[in-house]
């Protein structure tokens, strides 16, 4: 049976979108519900200016909180340059997701940087926090909404580089959710083939329909590590109406009964999700929470 | 580049669910943009009872102006039962689906006949009927919420019974949505491998969001004609707030960046779907006429 581990972003992907601002206990609570659930990795929080994004300016005190309560769990903290991961260090995280763009356009729109200066920044990193495991989000490789779908060869690149700086953890982002199976499966299969010694994740978004398809289409070439948001919450702050990221309990209910490992209890994790949209208001692309007969009779 | 042939569905499987009820205009305006957008093969209502069902109570009317402003395109449509068929021959029809479940009980509870009745139906129906093409819909196939997942030799007998009987065209449908990928690769090989001589469809309910997923799973073990509804309407009375079937317009997205051939043009029918919802309250579960930026700039 093929273990799959699920990354848990909600905290951060999923939560950052919304108008409503969580409580710190409101946050707690839903990371509580997740952790009994079995989730064993979560992208917890980011460690970015709280002008920029307010619903995560307990970053520090939420980071401790859950290192110090689940002392198993491996916590991750986005962070988008030094400042961020300093930060995040501070607080006691030493599992960095630090994101870059494949299209420099948009790298320079969500983090105002250039390639260079992103690069230099993470070079940067690894040298002040060797003991800090980096995974390096590569935002837009499959599909950039200014310079469309990169090619293969450019990823492989921008992949390079980063191996060249010492990174061993990746993981393909379908920021706004645009790829399909079939360029999933080539591209998985590309860098897998060339970097087959690193580390490898994938970051689907569901905006039309394809996080499930795209997340197994990745898992079937070999990705054993898979980013998904509790309910799906996510959506586009740019997008008005879009979906979110692929909901974690439509896929862990796939994938367990495809044959595959998770660790995660369904029932306690759908619960969980039933539980946050009872005062979560976002946009949700989870289908199983809305189901209010676990068996419905007949169609 | 492999030519996929869509059956929209949703004007039988979507509009049968709904609570409002659409006038004859409303109907025939959706129908007139599905087609304009290439939609060639329809299921475009079933002659059931009017009292069961009172959405479809404008059935023969509806087939009628159908078959005769558009005859290039094939209509379907559903039949429970010989005075179906025969109220269909009657309005024009030549192309039924006619419906057994593979679980008896399912098929008393839908339909309120024993397998025999069914069958004896059935073959009443191709005796009578020569003219007709019929296909069979395999209800409950991948998943019965009495009886769960069918073994493969349950429908591997199930179909050579219709075979038997001269069906040479059938479909899986997954009533329940229920169904996991492997699931779906597994019975379709097996089917196709047995009886390879027919002509196959796939109808996939999206209600645990693996419509996209299964449908291709379905398509890539060499299935060239799936079902699907504009929008994903559909839903199931027995489920509240469970979504609908797979989502014409995701599935020819998909399928489109794929290269595989629909005949569609994508943005004709997104726009038939946005149109659709504006005035259309039901259970939806396509995601991409929530999007109201076509190219999201940033997530």
């Amino acid at each position: 049976m093929d273990k799959i581990q699920i990354v848990e972003v909600g905290p951060r992907d999923g939560w950052q979108n919304l108008k409503q601002m969580l409580t710190f206990e409101q946050k707690t609570d839903l990371i509580d519900r997740m952790v009994q659930a079995g989730v064993k990795e979560m992208e917890v929080t980011s460690f970015v200016s709280p002008k920029a994004i307010p619903q995560m300016a307990d970053a520090a005190q939420l980071a401790a909180w859950a290192l110090e309560k689940y002392p198993d769990v491996k916590f991750w903290a986005l962070a988008p340059n030094f400042r961020g991961v300093e930060n995040a260090y501070n607080a006691g995280i030493r599992h960095v997701s630090y994101v870059i763009s494949v299209s420099e356009s948009h790298n320079k729109a969500n983090v105002r940087r250039t390639h260079d200066e992103s690069f230099a920044e993470l070079q940067r990193i690894l040298e002040t926090y060797p003991d800090v495991e980096i995974t390096v989000g590569m935002a837009t490789s499959l599909g950039c909404p200014f310079e469309g779908i990169p090619s293969k060869e450019k990823v492989l690149d921008f992949c390079q580089r980063l191996y060249d700086l010492g990174v061993r953890s990746m993981y393909l982002a379908d920021t706004i959710g645009i790829a399909d199976p079939r360029q999933v499966r080539e591209l998985t299969k590309a860098v897998l083939d060339r970097f087959g010694d690193c580390d490898w994740q994938v970051h689907i978004h569901d905006t039309r329909g394809m996080g499930l398809v795209n997340t197994l289409a990745a898992i079937e070439c070999g990705i054993n590590k898979v980013q998904s948001t509790l309910g799906g919450l996510g959506g586009c702050p740019f997008a008005p109406g879009a979906s979110g990221n692929t909901a974690t309990e439509d896929l862990v209910y796939m994938l367990q009964r495809m044959g595959y490992e998770t660790g995660i209890d369904f029932d306690k994790l759908l619960a969980a999700s039933k539980y946050q949209k009872s005062f979560v208001d976002g946009i949700y692309s989870g289908h199983q929470m809305n189901i209010e007969a676990k068996q419905p009779p007949c169609c």
